[in-house]
């Protein structure tokens, strides 16, 4: 209040010129959910770095790649993956046409709800519940109920759309990324066609700058008209050391800012490390149990290891602190004042 | 001479508003390479009618989605493709690193430069050529080998570099296209990474818009750099019903607009001819052994059977008579005055 009361004062006493200046400065700052603070800099920094005519660490628009991972990077990842949700309801949505189901795991604890047991089945659950449901399906019926999912489904903790829960500093940096002539591109061990049903309108980023994993499909005439059958076959994997395989593949352009926040990510970091110039490479560490969650080095979850923690400092990555370094989180809320 | 000199009177008798009229009218065609006819005027009338605000085919810029096949649409495929020109050429380069292709065939072959006996040996050779001269190397070296290979390799007959033998009409089709805010893909049968080293400074395509076959890739540590190495397996093969799935795949969006030259693109005009609204499709008959090369359904090649003239006859495709419709054909010359 006091410091309200006192920029008022200043205003009516006519230095309006300074009043303007710093209302001009607050319009122009392109990351107003971060805090200012070193991680903030460092991002500012980079970008006029390869931004700036004449500076020495220029870099002409074509080969400005940015990359971006997808799950606890641009949204919520706990307390399980969205795709993972979204394959559960549809375990739940479809069992009527598997009767096996009733009686055969890892289907039986989901339809069952114990997800304590799907959980104790660890991956092999995850994928045989993930193939079941991404395939036997044409691909245009598949973007259908991935869209109708997306309309209904809540988050359980923060009871929202997941599209709610994208991170809204993630956001901006995108487009004041954007803004400066970068490609911005996701590169996402999810599966691609689920991300492409929400990641044009969440994130600005159409379907061809979506990389992700993906299973193969089956080109078959039905009725006269072109269809393709997802099948329950692995065509390729992006996460890792395929992110790095991806980039080359999908994208094909060596990227200068890359960003993420797991062991999943630590290849695309270093593939992007290894850029010409000067690059930019990021981790999320989710540090706010508060309005999010928290975890890292420092808890169970495993997924952002000691070891990437210190290969980060060691290598002179960005570590953003989502607690001290984000002033908002989601998409959905308004921003602080 | 008589026409030319006819118009000159016409124009120092005064009427210049009527010469002014003609002149902005060529210069405002779009397609200047393109004889007037009912290719070309399909091609106009179809653009206008989903550009047209108001118009009842109006479609979204965010769907002009564009997709054209490679070898012999965008450029020479005869007498062989451009790529296998490059793999020959590539064995013998690094014939030294393998003393065993002197006696093992397709190599042997190859090196004796008995192209018939490489011919004979059909698709299997191809694919064992391909295979061995695209692996055991790192992408940055491939990319590198392959852009200085495109500088000074020539084609047999025109004796120019392969990138001066892109079709000028197509290029100028492209670039239409693009103006009235459509997004241009590449969907071709060609590895990927081959492509790549010129679609950008030919076509005006980046590397991520450029959808074609590829092998797997290894991420390795080396010396603390990651490299990837080319292995010689298949990832994905974008021909036949491969062109509709890599459409799904790496683009995520239904084309409206595709063009082809091949029984291998007929999967990727089916796939767009199912599109909501009105699409295109089409595509080049190679129709000018003078000028270029001419092989279709009355010619023994076979990568245009009969059977695709009856389908595209059938379905209304449009198809592009190479010697009546190109007022010139490669990029390198000058247009017809």
């Amino acid at each position: 209040m006091f410091a309200h009361g006192m920029k008022s004062v200043v205003c009516a006493l006519g230095f309006l010129v300074l009043c303007v200046t710093s209302s001009v400065e607050a319009a122009d700052d392109p990351l107003p959910s971060w805090n200012d603070g070193s991680v903030k800099e460092s991002i500012v920094d980079f970008v006029l770095r390869v931004t700036t005519d004449g500076s020495p660490d220029y870099v002409a628009p074509a080969n400005r790649i940015a990359t971006f991972d997808n799950d606890g990077t641009l949204w919520v990842e706990q307390p399980i993956y969205t795709q993972f949700a979204f394959a559960i309801d549809r375990v739940k949505a479809t069992a009527n046409q598997h009767p096996d189901w009733k009686t055969k795991e890892p289907f039986k604890s989901v339809l069952d709800g114990n997800m304590k047991a799907v959980a104790s089945m660890g991956e092999k659950g995850m994928v045989q519940i993930v193939a079941a449901t991404h395939s036997g399906i044409t691909t245009v019926e598949f973007n259908d109920v991935v869209a109708t999912w997306f309309k209904t489904a809540k988050h359980p903790r923060f009871k929202r759309l997941y599209t709610d829960l994208t991170y809204k500093p993630m956001i901006e940096l995108l487009e004041y990324l954007r803004a400066k002539e970068f490609r911005t591109f996701i590169v996402s061990g999810g599966g691609v066609e689920f991300m492409r049903a929400f990641t044009e309108e969440s994130y600005g980023i159409p379907p061809w700058q979506v990389v992700g994993s993906a299973g193969k499909t089956e080109f078959r005439m039905w009725d006269a008209s072109p269809t393709l059958v997802k099948l329950p076959e692995v065509l390729f994997v992006d996460d890792g050391p395929g992110k790095a395989a991806g980039i080359n593949h999908y994208i094909g352009r060596q990227p200068i800012f890359a960003f993420g926040n797991s062991n999943g990510d630590k290849e695309m970091l270093e593939w992007t490390a290894n850029c010409m110039g000067v690059c930019f490479m990021g981790l999320v560490h989710h540090t706010d149990a508060v309005r999010e969650y928290a975890y890292g080095p420092d808890s169970p979850v495993g997924t952002f290891p000691d070891s990437l923690m210190q290969q980060a400092k060691g290598s002179g990555w960005t570590v953003v602190n989502m607690k001290d370094d984000w002033k908002v989180i989601f998409s959905w809320e308004k921003p602080s004042p």
